[in-house]
């Protein structure tokens, strides 16, 4: 019987075909060729324009010789040539690695080199810090110097423009789906503090799903969205929303730079529905003044929304979804889906129930939390610690070049994040922290993110990180580092005596620093920098 | 530098997880296991409840044998059984086979044999045709009577009762996705009107695939859509909205029967959001009087949806959108996807519009209209014919025991619908006819569909069918059969008159009957019928 369901049933070009996402702008600019899909400035283009400038791309790369496999880097803000880059690179079956805009050269000739880079486009922003990466290297990419009207500040890299180097290519490029949905689409390296970074490694399956996963984690987005470029594209591909964008034939509002007034006016003035970032680029708009009448959508991540953002945005009249994800995980693979009944809840509750990671993202296929050791998962108890893991095809190929440290991520069947949690008795899951961010104070394990989450309720408390200090007697004990809110004031005895009013008097900061906290380009805290300033 | 590509990057258990529409059911319910999933009569159950019935049913079919590729049936309206048979039954790795409640009993005894159930699971309306059906086979399956609240018309099959083998199985059965996502989910017979009917086999990749291409379809479905069942499960199973209401949390309205009364309550009481269904479901449900003050999302398909049913919808508060699809494509594969500046068109326009099969649906990978012995494309000028084709994810696995058909429906790379359309200068399908309801009179081609169309503008014209009388002089001639409104009266040669008045002299009908139209379980006119109906 069992041979019935075979032949005959095999895989044919009529009803198989490998997923790529590159298949939604196709779709996009057949159904929609004339609707707006790019705004930068005073540049407005549309689908049938955006799908034309990738053909093109693709197609003058292949005549210099990309193929399959190929890396072509970027390094630039959010523009419409890192948007096109998106498509024209992996229709040929090469490689798309965004370099991270705030990287320092050594960091960057590594990336260029450790991915072989046979292309590298530069926008003009950032051509220093790419000359000094190149400098005497052996094998140098070709150079393509990207244009933006919006800055010329420094000298180009070489002769070719990216707009003379789309001028080479056929807008009727026939490009095909990749051979095999595994194919490699990108390469994102990870801003690691320790050792050198990782280069994750995505295939053209998983963006094409996590794409769709976004989507469906907002529960839709409507038709024809409109999508405001908060975060970095640099950023695991913007969370996979460049191809989320194609899928629902939505606008792309570019911002070269997250400047309160230009979120603002774009949001205005564009009536952006939707937006990522960190909860830094929510603070910085609510403290601008809200000046839009619609609601916005909004996913945040990197840490959970502290309920006075919460509120601010719920005035502003931006709605927040939080979501959690690594760049191992294409960004976000789990959402803290919102169930109807918090909507009744206090803002303080709410806010809690807000602050967790969640569940697995829509097309994720499992998210749980474990004894790292044993595989044991953890009660749904609220308090028993484990190591949050991924399954699924949300989950990148492995590390480029890396089969070992690869084979540890996923030992057991699992992608390790290593990120400590809690599950709540409703399957949500908490972070606690990251492992080596636990502050253990004689012997007892301390979360520097629930001391962090009790200094946020602080009316005069802007941001606040805490890290571990060595101490003589209890071996560590917490220090908290604050910034405050402009025009408030606070002491350090008050703050302490805040939090020791608050929770366990162990748990509470020893000592508090104020100065501003260094925070990476995605908006997350250099805790490693705090360690060095709180040294003894 | 290619090996690079693969060493350490290959598949493992955390990063590759093959695609099965179940998957969402499973998260649902861990997700929202409070939330209404399931309404019948006094019947409300939530996800939790679903799941739990769905592993039972699972569970005890494992326990009685049932393994990887066994066929299991059922015939049933839309009731919850069958809703808990679309993921019990795959989670076992074994097929269901939905039958049709309209077939006599030769048809459904063909589909147990060619299929080879091992179970039987019949509806208490249904068990007389179901015993005539098994009488002196061979082998028959496991018997299981569907003791619905609603029925309790026939005598039982047998000993065995729905709800005695649930009770069998264990509410925590571990399930696990298929080894393979191309392996058999469903089995669906066609009704084709010559010849054996055919078994169309669907796999998990494409079931998972459409049930997600739907919500996109509709520019997502919100959050917790109310989905009423007039659409029947056992039809391309249900278009593959038993998944699609999983993956959205959303509400299941079910509906032992599409009436009016039943339709109109359903909608109101239970605020319903979403419909599908023919035609004929929408007149009937306008006719009726409209009584809710939402408005409804409705998916339509199987004819054109005519001007005055459009306009019937719009001021009952239904937004229609028209799609298209076969059984071998799960159901829809395109869909007139609206374009904004249509709502500003006259009725007649907007109708013309609507009334087209449109563009590939949102996971479909294409769409296209060609000659079908040269392959070329048809020119967008809405005159030539070709005849549509499909190619991508959203296509079945192949006819079950037929590789010599489903080598010749894939003939070429693609899948060949055997209906004939033009393309229209955006790029947008229209159907002119089936290949077989063209009317050639005097060499000249006619589109059965497009005389129907003029007729449908006839004010007291309620369903309309034409096709082709055979003629001395011409070879064919057009013949059409109408149904007219309520208390409306009209005459042949009237009506004739009005179609000359509005299209080429040929293409009106010579000659026009009055009678009601038979038509198939699915809404759609049995022409073959008409065509007895008329013969000289």
């Amino acid at each position: 019987m069992s041979d019935a369901w075979q032949v005959g049933l095999e895989k044919t070009p009529a009803n198989y075909v490998p997923l790529t996402p590159l298949s939604f702008l196709a779709r996009t600019a057949e159904v929609y060729p004339q609707r707006l899909a790019i705004v930068h400035g005073a540049v407005r283009r549309n689908w049938g324009e955006v799908y034309a400038r990738a053909r093109r791309l693709a197609s003058a790369l292949a005549r210099r010789g990309v193929g399959r496999n190929d890396v072509v880097a970027v390094i630039a803000p959010n523009i419409p040539a890192l948007y096109e880059a998106h498509f024209g690179v992996p229709m040929l079956g090469a490689v798309l690695n965004a370099l991270n805009t705030r990287l320092d050269a050594p960091a960057l000739r590594f990336m260029l080199e450790h991915g072989g880079a046979k292309v590298l486009m530069a926008d003009r922003d950032h051509t220093a810090v790419m000359r000094a990466a190149l400098e005497g290297m052996a094998n140098p990419p070709l150079l393509v110097d990207i244009e933006d009207a919006a800055t010329q500040t420094l000298p180009p890299l070489g002769p070719l423009t990216y707009e003379a180097l789309l001028a080479e290519g056929d807008a009727g490029f026939a490009w095909s789906p990749p051979p095999d949905e595994w194919d490699a689409i990108s390469l994102n390296y990870t801003s690691g503090t320790t050792g050198d970074p990782k280069g994750v490694v995505y295939h053209h399956r998983g963006a094409y799903l996590n794409a769709v996963s976004n989507i469906l984690g907002w529960g839709g987005m409507g038709r024809h969205p409109v999508y405001l470029w908060t975060l970095p594209m640099f950023h695991c591909n913007g969370w996979c929303f460049p191809w989320t964008m194609a899928s629902v034939a939505g606008v792309n509002v570019c911002l070269r730079r997250v400047e309160p007034a230009a979120m603002k006016q774009a949001i205005a003035q564009e009536r952006v529905t939707h937006m990522c970032g960190a909860p830094i680029v929510y603070a910085l708009l609510v403290d601008a003044g809200p000046s839009f009448e619609h609601t916005v959508q909004g996913q945040i991540a990197a840490s959970a929304p502290p309920p006075a953002l919460i509120e601010g945005c719920a005035r502003a009249g931006i709605e927040l979804t939080h979501v959690y994800g690594l760049t191992e995980t294409y960004g976000p693979a789990s959402v803290c889906a919102p169930q109807e009944e918090w909507a009744a809840l206090p803002l303080e509750q709410r806010a809690e129930m807000l602050s967790r990671q969640g569940v697995r993202a829509a097309l994720q296929e499992a998210l749980t939390v474990r004894d790292p050791t044993t595989l044991d998962e953890v009660p749904r108890d609220g308090q028993t610690m484990g190591e949050i893991m991924f399954r699924g095809n949300i989950a990148m190929k492995g590390y480029l070049k890396n089969p070992a440290t690869t084979a540890a991520a996923f030992a057991g069947g699992w992608f390790r994040t290593g990120d400590l949690a809690v599950v709540h008795a409703d399957g949500y899951v908490k972070i606690q922290d990251r492992s080596k961010d636990i502050i253990i104070s004689g012997g007892e394990n301390i979360s520097s993110l629930e001391v962090e989450e009790t200094l946020f309720r602080h009316p005069a408390i802007l941001h606040a990180a805490v890290v571990a200090q060595a101490d003589a007697k209890w071996g560590e004990v917490p220090c908290a580092v604050v910034e405050l809110r402009p025009g408030m004031t606070a002491e350090a005895a008050e703050i302490i005596a805040f939090c020791r009013a608050r929770m366990a008097h162990f748990k509470a900061p020893r000592r508090v620093l104020f100065a501003e906290l260094p925070k990476t380009s995605t908006g997350k805290i250099q805790k490693h920098l705090l360690r060095r300033m709180v040294a003894p």
